[in-house]
């Protein structure tokens, strides 16, 4: 584990093996080990420490992101066999299981399958049009990128009231719409472009950008706002006070994505710009790490789990970071990386049974010992470390980090 | 503060003077000055450490839930008038926004009354159903009484799907029951009891003694699970292996209570057995106190606020040990009173600002600094204050507890 922590000494390559192997050689194998379910098809996420299964439940957030990880892999780093296998092994579950009569992704199903929680979580859609796309692409399979189309098609149409029945809000009496749909509607139009033709994802694109920069992007303090009025307002209730540090950087790569790919410079500054006041704001001064949930005015927020350290959120800053740092030079990004890349080495990985520790406390103490569950599967870690390879070794060669 | 922690020397009339101390110099106060809304009427219930008001959103178990204790302390304790127009001031603004046209409760209102998240949660209908009987008693208010009846009618009407249209399970499938609307249903019957008559009270009994002692009370091991199929049987999934010992161990002075009115001594051992062997599961042998959530199994539970400790289980705890101590003169249940005693005092009074803290972390450290939110109020702590200086005058002269 020599390549844990970066050093004056290290270089990029150095951190693009570190990634690498803890990609290949450790994550990746502990889902194939561990995840695949062989009487039922689909994936166990939820797993303790060292493996073993807990809870048989299919959470298709969980399915479809795993589906996605592998048929991902498959697609950008190596066609091996084994993983189109694998992604093939949660694709025909989910395509058996997963939706109902109306094309809606379940929020859940059974072991064998039967659904178990409705389709009131838009997200599991969104979801399962990533895993479709990137899916059909690698088993070149028409039939699963329809349903991928089909599927972002739906979610549009579903967008103004996401949660149909299911939404709690009386109509009218404060109105807010949510950061998460349009944040992940960014990556989505990105995933699923060789199946949308241009001018939908330009046009979408642009929307994502306009609603992420400019509406739900505060512009005095570049912090993102969970919640907004429709007509932009800022509500002083928990929901409009709410930050969520780790979405709103994870959404930042995503707007690098679309800066690097329009070559929009100003953009990605201004990505850079929000990462870090965000880490200003959303940074633990007493223990390290960043907090899950915030206060924009500082006050209690109702999240009794608001001072937790993620995963997700660790991870997602790393990349964020390393594509930030890759993309302008900038050397406060880099003092940001070098920090949150010794806060999140020392403390999520593993170093007994493999793979990564979810959730810490706000000390930095395994709150929860399980390398998954009803939200943490096999996404985010195999996607950062992926992705911090690539930024890294991309670097390699061009010029050094340190 | 001489009286916070019991030693040898403390007898029962010293700590009946401590919680009535507590409950009237200092938690009733608090409230008094600080939770009214003058403006629109009811009460605010985010408050800030200090007592300033830091959200103005009207939650329904919350306004209901401070009615319920002023309204209380003037049938109770004494006749003040003050006591009672606090009361009104919110039984008047629930009266006027909190119900829809079929008399189902909202869960919460905006500052000025406009319904703000719909009735999908059936325990503010229970909430103000406890409300409207205390206050229709102290002001002689029949048509709250009858509200209160009416309100009781409907949530046992609403009993076999109490979240209607927001119920998110697919039915079937694998259908659960909760825990918390019979526990409710154990101590709502009882307060509306000079409404409902006898019959139907002796009856509800029956049944609630049915559902707590013998449908959801796992024999083996004497815990409360919170979810149990319609048959009885045990679900081993997130939901059916949860565990929260602070709700179980409430549930137990509830059937106490019973248990005196029956004069049923076999029923209160049976409920001091179950309190008992919750805390031997449920208390954190590292850092003292009581967790929030656990699973049967010893698996992670979802909740990431499992290890939390929370001012209402405590003092729930407290209630149920001095009751238990009272009614069975058992020592193992004055052994656990005197740790948990230890444990609450030290920690939840806010000796700089006055009120309890509601949130602990694992180590008992401050949490969240606020004196109220989004399910705290002025209950739990006036409550269980109240019940615990009853419980200890009542045996004051009878016998000495040290």
């Amino acid at each position: 584990m020599g390549f844990l922590l970066p050093s004056a000494k290290m270089n990029s390559s150095q951190l693009a093996l570190q990634y690498k192997s803890a990609l290949l050689e450790d994550v990746i194998p502990f889902w194939e080990r561990h995840s695949l379910d062989h009487e039922y098809g689909g994936y166990f996420t939820c797993l303790n420490r060292d493996g073993t299964v807990f809870d048989q439940d299919k959470f298709i957030w969980l399915q479809a992101r795993q589906v996605w990880t592998f048929a991902m892999l498959y697609n950008r780093l190596e066609p091996r066999t084994d993983w189109l296998e694998i992604a093939q092994h949660g694709a025909d579950f989910l395509r058996q299981n997963g939706s109902d009569a109306q094309g809606k992704w379940y929020f859940s199903l059974c072991q064998d399958g039967t659904p178990l929680v409705q389709p009131y979580n838009i997200f599991s859609d969104c979801f399962a049009a990533m895993a479709f796309a990137q899916y059909g692409l690698a088993a070149g399979d028409d039939a699963a990128l329809d349903l991928a189309k089909q599927t972002y098609e739906n979610i549009l149409l579903r967008e103004a009231n996401p949660k149909g029945k299911f939404e709690k809000q009386v109509p009218k009496t404060r109105p807010l719409k949510g950061f998460s749909l349009p944040m992940i509607l960014c990556n989505l139009t990105l995933e699923l472009e060789p199946l949308l033709g241009s001018e939908i994802v330009e046009t979408q694109i642009d929307r994502a950008i306009h609603e992420v920069m400019e509406i739900f992007l505060d512009p005095e303090t570049l912090l993102i706002l969970e919640h907004i009025a429709p007509n932009g307002e800022r509500a002083n209730s928990f929901e409009g006070r709410l930050l969520n540090p780790g979405h709103a950087i994870e959404a930042m790569w995503f707007i690098m994505e679309i800066g690097k790919r329009r070559k929009d410079q100003a953009l990605i500054q201004k990505a850079v710009d929000v990462i870090l006041a965000t880490l200003d704001y959303g940074w633990d001064n007493k223990y390290g790490g960043i907090f899950y949930f915030m206060d924009r005015l500082g006050n209690p927020p109702q999240q009794l789990e608001w001072d937790q350290k993620l995963w997700w959120v660790h991870l997602e800053t790393l990349v964020a970071l390393a594509m930030g740092y890759a993309l302008t030079k900038r050397t406060d990004c880099w003092d940001w990386y070098q920090k949150v890349h010794t806060y999140t080495w020392e403390r999520f990985p593993d170093l007994e049974y493999g793979e990564w520790f979810g959730y810490l406390n706000r000390r930095g103490e395994v709150l929860l010992p399980l390398k998954g569950g009803k939200w943490k599967g096999c996404f985010h870690v195999p996607r950062a470390l992926y992705q911090c390879w690539i930024i890294f070794e991309e670097f390699d060669g061009s010029a050094k980090i340190y």
